[in-house]
């Protein structure tokens, strides 16, 4: 069996046993094993600070962003490989791996393109110069990059896509890497960084990789490193909690699921209304609902309920659940036998507030193996009202699941979306101004992003969903507070901002020849 | 003996026994009595975000300011009496309490200038609009304030400042204060939200104030509230990992003290040698050096080192410490036994590695009273090398005492105030452009400010110690990674960072309708 390397101090390397191994989630044949016993991963976080980071350091954002361009391309000239990998590694239908590795390449060229539009320059300005006393003596506020690594700890659902979006906002604000990748699916995530590491282009110490447990990662940081993560808001809480993290005061950037709503405005136009049902259908069952950022709560008028909810149970009834690699199957499996055991769990707690309306967690899939494969039942509950079913609005279910909330007014919508606590993400669907204003004020401060579907976009609007490096990905409350993304905001978490004060004059020169 | 009312609920109260005691440092005798014991924390916060915040949200930036100019005027207002109060409770100097007080006044009214030019909106954009996916679909980031309430936790040296600085960004963003001052100087603190509130203009529930022990303040936080604490590093951590900090979500800010540096460069011109003389001088007495940001490490050449020496010995000379009362007094006692026990520990300590070349534990002072006071004599201290005193770098003593570090090449000079792991500030003298540069970019991501003084303005430059409205208040590593000040980024700590994505036709009319 296949055993997944780490890549430390620019070597790679094996740790010993015990392993733990990756299935094959619609067979649940062994893959590979992966195993971070042993690993030098104090001398790797080290390395990297001391030849990545000045390596780094001494580019040009317009450098920096070459290396994410070459990197992009090299994902991309893989595409077929890692979508194959990721079918078998995650369960993905092809649809799926594409999502997570075009994603990938995608955000990777983004910020490629910021870089080459800040060119030669190797920090930035915050905001224009500031007079702080007559003309002459003045502040000017820089943005520097930390000299510490960015310690990426991702999730299993999005294994190209999570390391490349985090390192590439990293690279380009000059801060090396490492990344540390669910052990599940890991294997897409190790091809993946061998793919950026034989482009060749990544100077030493730039990128390392931790494939399996985090061992005693956390208790290597230091003041000037960046923990990013994302996944449960209990684990966020224990890394912002780890006694080596606070007593260091490294900086941490916690990305955490959450219960994103769209609501279906009560006049919505009828492009509207189909652009909701494709969007809630496609978060349902894409990934098999294993997105941070999935609808999870599906609010609708109460006049609406009964056409919503068939057309929702109609498009449900046409999805094929089974073995991924065929091409009929829109629906694979969920990613591991726990992930699995806690939907099923999760769904049983939430039914004993709603009622289900379509889904059977003994259906029959196209499996690749008879009895054999983690697969579940696309499933969407009802609530007998909007706010009529607590556990709704605490309880996120991991997996393809939804609950329909009928609504009786927009305050009550409205309240509805806030009882999730803060969010990731969460949309709008209609086209009266008046509610939208009042929606998006009301919502705004619970939200990393909202999303308004109005019927002049609903034919071409992106899912809610889908994240874009352009805006800000994050949100507040059990989302866990982090700002990642969003253009150049996404470098911020990897740069000190420093006010600099004195004669403008000199200043203006200095910021110049350092730059 | 007075005792100390806090303001909950819009309604002046007092905690029960146990009473902490309030001194005259000078003279020891009993001022007045504080308590929080039995006090409705949590019904207070739960009536700030009610009451207060939909008040505040409902004005605009403009009418916002408007409240933040009138209760400046207030303060500034009761000037004299204010300076008074300070003079008994703080053992402040006249010179020590106008910089508290007038920096209070000073940074309201800077705020108020800025609601006044954001007019009548009521929530900010963040950056331009970005276009998504053609020109139509875009995103658009708005910053809406946060729902929950400013928890404004603060430290004994600035009784007026540190409250004002802190509700002049909350209350601006929209979002209702309550803040608890050290017990020590809570006198101040509550004379001044008395005028605050007196002045009539804050709406209800906008201002409450806790004066005394914090009890079970954290307990009652909620995921919507901001968390902005100025103090010691090892209380930031505890706020930090507060069970119920990390298990709301509640957003947290830490201004921790730090080591601060002074750098004169080797071909320092006259002026500027003398504008760093002066600087240290007075951050060494001022307050008697109990300031977040005093100048603690001395960095000068080699070569200039029994220059500057002679230079600080003979202006330390000529300050006069005793009775804050009298005008000849130049330097005030510490504020609390505890503080000047402390100072005493951590002088011996550091005695352990350098030599004294000024200052006499044991000297004699103008006091008010005989043998009464906790005065302490300003105290220089002088290490080997630059590197050669490891807890000069480590160890901060809050009161009038630093360490003068000869270095023998500007690169070990950088060094050495890296050694300090982060600061709020730190300050560098000279003309030498290309030495300027190199420490800027050497030094800027160990900072949250950086001040250059060159012969162009060394006359008339800011005290590095003085904290500006305009400018970035808060550093990294050891200065507890906050940030706040800096113009309207000292708004951030209580907003919403939202992508709104959408038709931008539509969005530009909504934010337009919400604003």
């Amino acid at each position: 069996m296949q055993t997944i390397p780490s890549y430390l101090c620019d070597e790679w390397v094996t740790g010993a046993e015990p392993f733990e191994t990756l299935l094959d989630p619609s067979t649940e044949e062994p893959l590979a094993r992966a195993s971070t016993v042993g690993l030098p991963v104090g001398p790797a976080l080290e390395h990297a600070r001391r030849v990545g980071g000045p390596a780094l350091r001494r580019l040009s954002f317009q450098e920096r962003g070459a290396l994410l361009e070459a990197v992009s391309r090299a994902l991309h000239g893989a595409r077929e490989e890692l979508i194959e990998l990721a079918v078998r590694n995650g369960g993905n239908t092809r649809g799926d791996a594409k999502f997570d590795i075009d994603g990938a390449t995608a955000t990777l060229s983004a910020y490629a393109a910021l870089g080459k539009q800040l060119g030669d320059k190797r920090w930035l300005l915050d905001g224009e110069p500031t007079e702080v006393a007559g003309a002459r003596l003045q502040g000017w506020h820089v943005l520097a990059p930390r000299h510490g690594v960015a310690v990426h700890i991702g999730a299993f659902n999005f294994p190209t896509w999570g390391w490349a979006e985090k390192a590439a906002c990293a690279w380009l604000a000059g801060v090396p890497v490492l990344t540390k990748p669910a052990p599940s699916t890991a294997l897409v995530t190790w091809r993946s960084v061998e793919l950026a590491l034989q482009a060749g282009v990544l100077p030493a110490g730039t990128l390392s990789l931790l494939s399996g447990a985090p061992g005693e990662l956390l208790d290597h940081v230091q003041w000037q490193d960046t923990i990013a993560f994302t996944g449960s808001s209990a684990t966020g809480e224990r890394i912002k909690s780890h006694p080596r993290v606070l007593a260091s005061g490294a900086r941490v950037n916690v990305e955490a699921d959450s219960l994103n709503a769209a609501v279906l405005l009560p006049d919505a136009p009828p492009n509207v209304v189909d652009a909701f049902v494709r969007d809630v259908t496609r978060d349902i069952t894409q990934k098999a609902g294993q997105k941070c950022t999935a609808i999870r709560r599906v609010l609708v008028p109460r006049a609406l309920l009964e056409q919503v909810r068939e057309r929702l149970c109609e498009a449900l009834a046409d999805v094929t659940v089974g073995d991924p690699s065929q091409d009929a199957v829109r629906m694979g499996p969920l990613t591991t036998a726990l992930q699995r055991e806690r939907f099923q769990a999760g769904v049983r707690e939430l039914r004993t507030q709603t009622r289900v309306v379509f889904g059977e967690p003994a259906a029959q899939v196209q499996a690749a193996a008879p009895d054999k494969g983690f697969f579940v039942s696309p499933m969407l509950l009802e609530a007998a009202g909007a706010l009529s079913a607590p556990r709704v609005h605490e309880l996120e279910v991991f997996g393809p699941v939804a609950t329909l909330l009928p609504y009786e007014s927009v305050e009550e919508a409205a309240e509805a979306v806030r009882a999730g606590r803060g969010g990731l993400v969460s949309s709008l669907y209609g086209d009266d101004r008046q509610q939208l204003a009042a929606l998006i004020e009301a919502l705004s401060p619970w939200l990393g992003r909202l999303v308004v579907v109005d019927s002049k976009i609903a034919d071409k609007s992106l899912a809610p969903g889908t994240v874009l490096p352009t805006l800000l990905h994050g949100g507040p409350g059990r989302a866990g507070g982090g700002e990642e993304l969003g253009g150049l905001r996404g470098l911020r978490l990897y740069q000190q901002r420093t006010a600099l004060q004195g004669n403008g004059g000199l200043l203006g020169k200095l910021v110049a020849v350092g730059s």
